[in-house]
């Protein structure tokens, strides 16, 4: 798997050297361990079994390296989407699938909600244009396609797919916003596979429903 | 309106000096000039036209406040939440009145949506429980009884309320997340009345469609 990232977000392998993807390997275990953004640069640097100069030297600050984590994440979804979009099946089905793959991603990867949104939110325009690009524009348009093709087939309703994109971005990581939602509504507040799976459902016939042709 | 809170979130109009209700409302009116939940207390203060001793007086701390103006909102979302249930409308209008007037609030309350975010994860475990209890919890109980009643008229599928009410909840906000995904998926960040009107519908079709009986 070609994850992690270097300096300018580079996908080509041979520009991550292999000690710039142990620290990212090591950020992103740290984080969701900890279920914490804020771990701390010295603690990173001590898991990846380097020193705290060659996180600067690799991404500059600690904004380049939560980009990095970021930019390695969207990689790896944007294979999924590709193969997705090519194999055999329905847009239903596709649809069907990548909500799955969507809400199991945040299940697998506590982190990776926060990150985004802090990032989108709080980071330099610069940043929060990369994680838009990296992440946000490629699942957006796996999913027009995924819904035009939809559309075409007469499986869909005609829906103007990017706003259907933020609902569905929105109704796949609710659960995951806080613990202290899940535990008001739930009255429990952990995650769990048996819950995934729950959620995986609901979510899945509530969209996919709500995008089907009547 | 009863709007803004007073020490111990009590609803008694009595319980809520005209000061702490200024203070309340010049929090929230800076929150939303400024597209900022760090509005100084210094500022809130010369805003209401009082002075910082009050702020710690009426709601002790920094939580406090924020905590007031949620539950002021929270009272304000649970009258219009009563008015729907027992009004004579179909389970089916409700849930699109709902869904309008959730997407309503985030937009003329721009701070709200970040600021739930931040008391729920980030505040003390009994603040974040209390936002839990007065927002969250009555929300979520109006879903569980007009998605019954939607069901018990045969109106609806049987759904797991619950999970189904935070898929709800992500899809009404997270058009709200941030700018930034909003200039990434439409090529424009800014929030006017013709986006959140079309988001509305686009909402409140996808929900309603997936949660109808087939």
């Amino acid at each position: 798997m070609a994850e992690g990232g270097a300096k300018g977000g580079a996908v080509d392998q041979s520009a991550q050297p292999a000690t710039a993807q142990r620290i990212v390997d090591a950020a992103r275990s740290l984080m969701i361990e900890r279920d914490l953004l804020e771990v701390s640069i010295a603690d990173i640097s001590e898991r990846a079994g380097t020193n705290v100069a060659l996180v600067s030297y690799y991404f500059g600050n600690r904004e380049g390296l939560m980009i990095a984590i970021v930019e390695g994440d969207a990689r790896r979804a944007a294979g999924h989407l590709d193969r997705l979009l090519a194999a055999d099946m329905t847009p239903t089905a596709k649809m069907e699938r990548h909500i799955r793959g969507m809400i199991e991603a945040y299940f697998d990867r506590p982190y990776l909600n926060r990150l985004l949104h802090k990032l989108l939110r709080e980071a330099s325009p610069q940043a929060s244009a990369k994680v838009g690009a990296s992440f946000v524009r490629p699942v957006t348009e796996a999913r027009r396609a995924m819904i035009a093709d939809g559309v075409a087939r007469g499986e869909f309703r005609a829906v103007d797919a990017d706003l259907v994109s933020f609902a569905i971005d929105g109704a796949c990581a609710h659960l995951f916003s806080s613990e202290q939602s899940r535990r008001t509504v739930l009255g429990d507040g952990s995650l769990d596979h048996n819950l995934i799976d729950r959620y995986v459902v609901t979510v899945t016939d509530l969209i996919v429903g709500g995008l089907l042709a009547r």
